[in-house]
């Protein structure tokens, strides 16, 4: 593998660790614990791993004296940068606990362990991969860990390795599962310790016990650059307006985030939409309202951030989606006919209010709601170009104003989408520091028997030395949701909080950052610089513990 | 204005200066110069500015006295990284000649001249935008300087204000015009000296004199940290393809450069396709026998890089358009049609093989061609989403080898653009050295009287203490070409050369590229850490200059 000149010097970075995991520690238990909400249900589906203490780990003199013990880890769905950083620091863990313990990775995610497919982590395999983004180690996967066939299957190759501990790696979702497996292998007296690392770039899993997942910053900060780079353009050639969307499905931290850093003239917010019951022409007429503001004072060029899952936060686009999914299942008249008459046939069969709103938008757009659908029967949300369909609505609004004589700019747009660009990138150190910690953190979890915890990092926005290592257990985390039909029990997910620190600080300034021209610049991150510019955890992160930006 | 933490400690670098330029130094005059050919036509066209001798800085012991020099600078055309470098070299190489001396910038480009909009450029100012991307310090535009109207309006406020001196930064076209204003005032004896700078991202204003423009460096650094972080997520979830465009309308120095950074498994180059009389089919056939070798070895993923411009380069292409423009100007027949009849109208119409071409493409590319039309009548090329076309036209082709068992993979392609992500980044160490030498020496070529000159500072390839700074005769790299159907003297655009030392070192390594994941992360801008990452060159660069890499 031929490295870039960076991957040497970084390669060499050794991660901050908290201070006390440096020493030999022990672990204390808090108080008994209680999920966030549906206790008597999470209670009863996880009888052997409810209810248990938070944990936290103190310096103490003593040698506890480990025997080496073999751990299995997988990378389960998207990247975020830093995974190989938690696996490494799980290594660099397991090994001081005893240097005969073992590590297996299991191949491309979860299948891995169902399929039998793994590779010894050696010491040569980790140093190459120490401080890189990606999740080449051992690859990702999105199967998901739901069915006792696979908890057996995976149990088979777990014994035959003699492991006795597996790290899931995951987001919200893979954590549920890894919880469920921990039960499962308890209830089993299987021997199997389970303990799972919160993991998402979308920043959705993170509550009172999770400061927040890992990747999240160093997309973010990816993102940023980007933005502060079209914004320094857009404010150089003054005569474009830039649509940019940023990956987010369901919660628009990363957008907030990326706004809070680089001060965008028009920042969407998708929990914000949904909760104010805005409408697309509201969102439309906001936008052109902003432009033409601008423009009416000569100021041409602007950026608007836009969180990749809005969409689906209009509720009139859930509505008339949800219609268009029920009518066009099995419609054989509409499949049959000429491309060119489905438009009007949609418009003409469809209820009122939900024609109207499908009439207003772009051809392209309406095609795709029509025409792309996913195996299950329903719209493809995720190919809704929403920055070209605002950018093209926006244009349509300006023209009217114009002739009306209420707008004198001109309008121009660019778009562009932002996600591929900032999963895999190199963990800024924060991530980097972050990651390892996790890492080894699990390691002194299932050094000490634990299974169905968390390993957990705290007091993240202080130097790495003052953060403080511990376990959650992950029912804690849990309520009870209605998935595919049936109530389950998950992690509550994370969105944006409209009464957070983040939110309000951005709510407080974005007329003035709509009006002016505010942009701020963060530049590509660095690695080797000062600590003010290089150890920076996330804005959001800053001000959900309470600190100014 | 809000500044980065990056910002705030970059604020600081002091740009790497040529030994020679921190002392005190004497211009030597070398050899006449020609132009590079039309050697009657342009001495005619340049009476006053013609086959003036090549200039080099040397180190003097004594004092060369020079009086105070008012100057203007214009930044013309794209933003590329280092403007603001160019201007703060100027300014402080202007003052260390005289402390009285004064910086003119006029705004928003060459039509501030015309204008009479400037500011004085402050020290206060100055430092504000020291090591920054963009050209916001005072705007740009792309209004030419053509004609002796505007040279005279121009004079006036040049005048007006003292102004002894213009400094044009610029890409080729932009420095021909500066050298036909240096003719003009020259001529007039108006005692106006115009000096150029070499600015642009594309890499195409570079010869035996100016061994690099400006910006290159850094924009083709933004582009390969992005394609480095998509080739890891591929490489990560090993299911998609990525078609990244990459900015470069006339010539492919940044895909080049991209792919000598980053090793993708297909790169384009706009100046092969044309040399080999590529078709779309033959281009889309190389694609699609990639993809399918890497299928049917289980790699169901890779990266394809294509330059801004490829479509024109492809002969047939470049024949279907041109009969298009012919076809459709003033056709009302065609611009009356159902649009839905449009598409079985061109194809019966064309000529046989444009005709074959044109419904060879997918629906949304064959309607661009028809439909968007720039005020010339012509096909608007930059609007063509090449990526989406390649993408598409490589699915259907796999489509078909599947069903003639010629594949087995899976087909999934993503589609990226990246081109306003690098024109604004704050330059690299590189770029903020190189142009602040630049402007310094614009300095001195100003305080010797000269003009017609474009700033000239080589041996780039080796630390910056070692480069040497003098000036080039603009008319020494025009020829004559035709434009907008007369002849004009032009400096001589720098295409890829397919037998250059960049082309052939990736055409050695190409087909291992492909067939192999060689994939090499190059990571972001590094700006404090150690040289081998921060002060690197341009692959292009070294391999130009006869070093390896």
């Amino acid at each position: 593998m031929k490295t870039s000149s960076l991957q040497i010097a970084r390669a060499a970075y050794q991660p901050k660790l908290p201070k006390i995991l440096k020493n030999q520690v022990k672990l204390v238990e808090g108080e008994k614990t209680q999920s966030v909400a549906d206790q008597k249900e999470i209670e009863e589906l996880f009888p052997n791993t409810y209810g248990m203490p938070l944990l936290k780990f103190e310096e103490c003199s003593e040698n506890p004296n480990f025997s080496a013990i073999n751990t299995g880890v997988i990378l389960s769905g998207g990247q975020a940068p830093g995974g190989h950083n938690v696996i490494s620091g799980l290594f660099d863990g397991l090994k001081h606990i005893h240097k005969d313990s073992k590590l297996y990775g299991f191949l491309m995610g979860p299948g891995g362990l169902v399929d039998h497919k793994y590779i010894e982590l050696t010491t040569e395999i980790i140093d190459e991969y120490r401080n890189t983004g990606g999740f080449d180690i051992i690859g990702s996967g999105r199967t998901k860990l739901e069915d006792p066939a696979q908890f057996d299957k995976g149990l088979e190759i777990l014994k035959q390795l003699d492991i006795k501990a597996l790290v899931i790696i995951g987001g919200d979702d893979s954590n549920t599962n890894a919880c469920v497996l921990a039960e499962y292998y308890k209830a089993k007296n299987a021997g199997i310790q389970v303990i799972g690392c919160p993991k998402t770039i979308d920043g959705d899993l993170k509550n009172d016990m999770i400061e927040t997942s890992f990747g999240f910053d160093t997309a973010c900060k990816v993102y940023s650059e980007l933005i502060g780079n079209i914004q320094r353009d857009c404010n150089s050639a003054r005569k474009y307006w830039h649509f940019i969307k940023l990956m987010g499905r369901s919660a628009s931290h990363i957008t907030l985030e990326c706004a809070l850093q680089t001060q965008p003239n028009v920042c969407l917010i998708s929990e914000e939409v949904e909760t104010k019951q805005q409408s697309l022409d509201e969102i439309v007429t906001y936008i052109a309202e902003t432009v033409a503001h601008r423009g009416n004072h000569g100021n041409n060029f602007g950026t608007v951030l836009i969180p990749e899952g809005l969409i689906e936060f209009i509720p009139e686009m859930r509505v008339l989606m949800d219609e268009l999914n029920d009518f066009l299942a099995d419609n054989d008249d509409f499949s049959m006919m000429d491309k060119n008459k489905q438009r009007d046939y949609v418009i003409s069969h469809l209820s009122p209010k939900n024609a109207g709103v499908y009439a207003s938008l772009p051809e392209g757009v309406a095609r795709q709601l029509t025409l792309d659908r996913d195996p299950h029967g329903n719209v493809q949300v995720s190919l809704i170009e929403t920055e070209k369909l605002l950018a093209e609505m926006v244009g349509v609004k300006l023209q009217q104003w114009a002739k009306e004589g209420k707008y004198k700019g001109k309008f121009a747009a660019m778009t562009h989408f932002f996600g591929y660009e900032g999963r895999c990138a190199a963990p800024s150190n924060f991530d980097a520091d972050y990651c390892y910690s996790l890492g080894y953190t699990a390691s002194l979890l299932i050094a000490n028997g634990k299974t169905g915890y968390m390993s957990s990092v705290k007091n993240t926005t202080e130097p790495a030395e003052k953060w403080v290592a511990g376990g959650v257990p992950t029912t804690m985390m849990m309520n009870m949701e209605k998935r595919h039909g049936a109530m389950k029990p998950v992690i509550q997910k994370a969105l944006v909080k409209l009464d957070g620190a983040p939110f309000q600080t951005f709510s407080i300034h974005r007329e003035q950052w709509a009006k002016e021209t505010c942009y701020v610049y963060p530049g590509p991150i660095q690695y080797f610089g000062p600590t003010e510019v290089c150890d920076q955890p996330s804005k959001t992160l800053l001000l959900e513990q309470g600190k100014t930006i």
